[in-house]
């Protein structure tokens, strides 16, 4: 009897700490969703303003020097910094994150994408909400310890706004920073700032990319093997996207000790090559060429062009994120081979634009989530054999070098290291 | 130029080992999707055979202490274990997984069922997939490094074939072992293995549970508060299922230091209760009644008597699992008290699956995925809510007390305990 009552106690405590617990992180979540919610908001119309512009106004390339310049003397001027893996940095190593993260990341992307600089905007996203969460925790006075839980916060809630995909949203900013350990303390707050955001960004008028999977071929031996070879390139790809980035950073940094004559170079080099491919296919985040890819195909180079242009931009100082152009590439990719194969050309893009993610940023549960959100439920066979192969033959390469990779990918061991 | 050359060579090598690494896999999993799906789609056969048989004659109750007096000196003779908890030790402790598992699992499910204790089945899935891929791994010489893997892989398809839940089953094994912690190297082997169980299982005519949510609201601000409300409840449920079992279990080994004469009490009372309450609804895993929520709502009263006989029956001997009850309560609480709040019937029952089932396990991603495999996508937003409310409010309670919570609900600490 008085073990019954021991247990009723105890779980009375349990759920009055657990009450107590939740209510602020629901408050706080809401809080950021709709902080963050409506900066990504302006965030998305003046990138919408960008791409429309550089859309009707291809010519504004010749301009990518000049837009480089202010970019490098803004990051100058201000201290520089080093993007998405200061957000990952802050919670690994409890680097502070500066409140004039937001609005540089913000200015520095819209003039990327304004000029036509290849680059994605999620990336962007993350780090806007990080740092605008990060600054409200340190307002509202938030426990120094809940710090780390205040930043995965914002990044689900800048991701989720601009994506419109809160679920994927909520899980990445957990999955993305440790590969191998899910951040669930952070589960309440992300679900809900994810949530809000999503909400709040809709009503806005933020329309959410969705792309058509048209056929999906029953689930069978076949199919099956052929997606496992398909995906095996998925996982390739992934790794020499990840290599040549930081391959084009190295031969920037080497060759150009300046970063104003880095980012001219870079620039004349995008312009030269925007001639030459004659297409203005590889400005900005290339959206509609993703689109294109689901419902009439794309050209088989453009994947290695894109691989080519966002490299070139991103590792010469221009910013915006990788994940678009991931898409982008796997998608591209998955469009042209998958055919070829015997596969159904959106459902070969979608498994490319999961599988490149996948493999590019080492978060295989976010890659599945994304392509409910992004594609319906209908092909999760098909997801989940893209997503696992892509993440196996990725090895350790990724596309933020201060990401953790803590268990292998290959055996259950503790390794703890960066990847290349 | 020697750069890109050594980029070359070492994205080729990365290709090659991961190559080598995923054909070993597949094989792998293939291999025991097929072997333990042969023995799973065995076992649901035999299980439906018991279902049959008690939902026919009902007086097979009156046989209870025979049943378990037979399990009992079963696990006397072949020596003691612990059933799943043996399974998570083999993980964390490199304790061995005896041969002898998997037919008496199967034998005592069998004699657990067939007499109408009340416990599920999947429990018992996930001993019988991982004992048997540890034998498997044994004959065929895995490096004993990957003993790990081998037995993720053989829980995976154990839980797939039985349930029909590839994607979920696939991430499940990864997932519970650590709390916090996601064994991606398992993770190619464990969606091979569970894809292929289940094909395999299906094609044998294994029909998988499906349940139909029939009405789901929009997603506004009134039915989100109502949704937090709800799985509040879910949570704290889970916590005393979990207290109730050890609670349960503490008191017959305290009392009843002899197993024979536990288990001849406990079937005595189960049978006085069950002619007491004057029904067979808490006979065996109740599949029907957790359908029969969805449809027509559930008594008031089911979701406890669940609690009280599920705990009396696993604390007392009987085998078998406790995800499946965990399933029934949190449908059957779920589909009475989420009308009372204005929540419709059919999405109350499913968020009170996952809900319990996430706080009982300390599974959320499972939680979820299993949700888009038995309810559809449709009702994401709220299916999101109910598990990660009630992640946080079950606290640091567990259905099993090997598992380890690596990390902290509360804050991004590490605290490596297991649950109570």
């Amino acid at each position: 009897m008085r073990e019954f009552v021991r247990r009723i106690r105890h779980i009375t405590y349990t759920s009055v700490f657990g009450l107590r617990v939740l209510f602020k992180w629901i408050l706080f979540g809401t809080l950021t969703g709709l902080v963050v919610g409506a900066a990504a908001t302006a965030f998305f119309y003046c990138l919408r303003f960008a791409t429309d512009f550089h859309t009707a106004h291809p010519a504004v390339i010749f301009g990518l020097p000049l837009g480089g310049v202010l970019i490098v003397a803004l990051y100058h001027f201000m201290k520089n910094d080093l993007g998405t893996n200061v957000i990952l940095a802050s919670i690994h190593k409890d680097e502070k994150i500066p409140g004039r993260m937001a609005p540089m990341i913000f200015i520095a992307t819209f003039l990327t994408h304004f000029f036509g600089a290849s680059a994605g905007r999620e990336g962007a996203a993350l780090q806007l909400g990080g740092s605008i969460s990060a600054q409200l925790g340190k307002l509202l006075r938030v426990n120094p310890e809940d710090r780390h839980i205040v930043i995965m916060c914002g990044m689900s809630a800048g991701f989720s706004a601009i994506f419109g995909t809160p679920m994927a949203s909520a899980i990445f900013a957990m999955e993305v920073i440790s590969v191998g350990i899910m951040h669930y303390s952070a589960l309440v707050p992300c679900v809900f700032a994810s949530l809000i955001a999503s909400i709040f960004s809709k009503s806005l008028g933020v329309i959410s990319e969705s792309f058509y999977v048209s056929i999906i071929p029953e689930f069978n031996v076949e199919h099956f093997i052929k997606m496992i070879f398909l995906s095996i390139f998925f996982g390739v790809l992934s790794a020499a996207f990840c290599l040549m980035l930081r391959g084009f950073g190295k031969f920037f940094t080497t060759y150009f000790k300046n970063s104003f004559i880095r980012v001219i170079v870079s620039s004349a080099i995008i312009i030269g090559l925007t001639l030459i491919v004659r297409s203005t296919d590889y400005m900005g985040a290339g959206i509609g060429i993703i689109e294109r890819a689901f419902s009439e195909g794309a050209r088989p180079e453009a994947f290695l062009l894109k691989m080519i242009f966002t490299s070139l931009a991103l590792s010469s100082g221009f910013k915006g994120g990788e994940i678009v152009p991931s898409f982008f590439i796997g998608a591209t990719f998955g469009s042209v081979v998958g055919p070829l194969i015997g596969l159904p050309m959106s459902l070969s893009a979608a498994c490319g634009m999961l599988g490149v993610f996948c493999g590019a940023t080492n978060c295989p549960i976010t890659a599945l989530l994304i392509g409910f959100e992004l594609f319906g439920f209908q092909g999760m066979p098909y997801y989940l054999v893209a997503v696992s192969v892509s993440y196996m033959m990725s090895g350790y390469h990724g596309l933020y070098k201060e990401q953790k990779i803590v268990y292998s990918k290959y055996q259950t061991r503790f390794i703890n290291r960066n990847p290349k």
